[in-house]
């Protein structure tokens, strides 16, 4: 991949379009507004399609995964080795991410950026590891600059696929132990915050292990001290490989103008690390749900946004962005196929 | 249908079932809890349905509609003649509601309790007409004892036939100009509350409009002054034929053991009626939306429950329920479908 691929502008919405999906909204049979968010997503997709009726048909879901050396640091409940039992659970069809994209009739794809035991050839998993996982962030940077920028670009070549695929709508996963202190980290530095503000159980750590978790990721700031106006310093100091891969898949959305639909924590951040890379991804993004883990809603105030969901999930791979699919097709068949006033010959509302 | 139908018991829900699928839950590849509120509906449709692994293939949606009296007091931001033109909608496939049936393959039915202007025959409608709308309750009782009665029959009639089509999951809808002051007034009378608490701008009153419609409810409650503790009368005097159908639906619901997905503001409120009649109805309900008319959230409180979606929705037609539907599918799907941790080899949360 062209290196000068990250300096490409972002696409940008169309506005003559969204005013008239907008005139088109007030048109149909019901009250004006009475259908809340789905209008707004209606509104909003037209804009990104340039299609006063835009349409979700091709929907593409890729799971990164990669491993963390700060997990050596015990701030996981789980152990290392599943980072690799759940990509063949990927494989093999069995995780929440495969039953939810069967579902919702979406490509699945799961790509390994490196993991610390190896993980052999399986079906439907693409190859792209950069080393056994990232080095410990607690005692040196995870990764080396040229690592990062590779794992940024192998985000940014997934969608030139997902490109030539004609696809509407993206969505990333994740998967990786630890990946919860990575995704902290990059937050606290991003935002200026300590971690005790942002820390969480991820995958299930009680009280002690949130607390020796805020306890690694404020000494590896200190370490660190990285600026919070240098987000790829940021990235290439606490981030997972597979982080770079989100952050490189939604930079590279915006520029070729591919909706993309942003899961919970870890690819929020990876959400923020992009828009602090180049502000005008944002516009790209719409975001499915808040997480359970309970920084999401400091990250969803950062982002100056109000998902669409908030089950309570905390599971990752791209679940709650896969959950609320049918509420993104629900806005534009709303939008597409309900009857005018006009048409209806119903009343309108009285002056 | 015989009279003492309302008498009945409901079906309990199975708790043996419910301890297997809780454990079940336990066993799928994914941290314990991430699945938040999915992991609780597919154990809750478990017990209902008396299946381990629950489904929900059928799905009925009945709009039940009517005309107010109390509309001639100005409490509508739309005129009356719409409930009969949205009726002639739902037959002729335009509104919300028949797009969210068809995308998720529901049974869509219409039942017309009632309208001040003729409805003449309609595809789709079934026609159960008690008179052309209920009486000015600001005047007098909204019912007769009698209509109170046949509207919450014909709500249990129509479960009669779901029950029959094996249905695995009923949504009530409801159309009707001026129901939230119909269903707010009851609310009122059920909570003891004053109007001001509860009241909101239905399809769109503005500030004065709001004021006004508070005005009419409060001054309906005193010239009543119903018993709280006489949920049926409340029924009866502020009630609209198509409220007390959606509450001898849910009534039946309970009793033949067919799960429940509850809408917006109106259909709240009879849920909230249903279950003063008759307490154990409310095992059978799972609540799909908050809606943006601000008492909901009061309703939602009475009730001690979370709804799935909050997306600032407030149409009614029971389309809140049926955006829900596919969240519904997902809980039952991944509980049905991933993989176990024994199946997939993948290790489990450290000790």
């Amino acid at each position: 991949m062209n290196p000068t691929w990250l300096e490409q502008a972002c696409l940008p919405l169309n506005n003559d379009i969204m005013i008239q999906a907008t005139k088109h909204q007030t048109q149909l049979t019901k009250p004006p507004g009475a259908l809340g968010q789905l209008e707004e997503i209606a509104i909003k997709l037209a804009a990104m399609q340039s299609k006063k009726l835009p349409e979700v048909n091709t929907v593409q879901i890729t799971v990164f995964a990669g491993d963390h050396g700060i997990a050596n640091q015990g701030v996981s409940a789980f152990p290392q080795a599943v980072t690799v039992e759940m990509i063949k659970n990927f494989s093999r069809g069995g995780a929440a991410i495969n039953v939810l994209a069967k579902m919702n009739n979406a490509q699945l794809d799961v790509v390994n950026l490196g993991t610390a035991f190896p993980a052999d050839n399986l079906d439907g998993v693409i190859d792209k590891s950069i080393s056994d996982g990232t080095k410990d962030f607690s005692q040196q940077a995870a990764m080396s600059e040229e690592e990062c920028m590779t794992a940024l670009s192998v985000g940014a070549e997934i969608i030139d696929t997902a490109y030539d695929n004609k696809t509407d709508l993206f969505i990333a996963g994740e998967m990786g132990i630890a990946n919860t202190s990575s995704a902290t980290a990059i937050a606290c530095a991003l935002l200026n915050k300590k971690a005790e503000e942002l820390v969480g159980p991820g995958t299930g750590l009680d009280k002690d292990g949130i607390s020796r978790k805020a306890d690694v990721i404020n000494n590896a700031l200190s370490l660190h001290n990285v600026s919070k106006d240098d987000p790829v310093k940021i990235l290439e100091t606490f981030g997972g490989f597979e982080i770079a891969a989100i952050v490189g898949s939604y930079i590279h959305c915006a520029q070729l103008g591919i909706p993309v639909l942003i899961d919970g924590f870890i690819s929020s951040i990876a959400a923020l690390l992009s828009v602090k890379i180049k502000p005008c991804v944002k516009d790209w993004f719409i975001f499915a749900h808040v997480s359970a883990e309970p920084g999401h809603k400091i990250i969803m105030q950062a982002l100056n946004t109000k998902p669409l969901l908030d089950l309570g999930m905390r599971l990752g791979e791209g679940s709650g962005a896969a959950v609320a699919i049918p509420l993104i097709k629900a806005a534009c068949t709303l939008h597409s196929q309900m009857a005018t006033f006009v048409e209806a010959g119903v009343s309108e509302k009285s002056a």
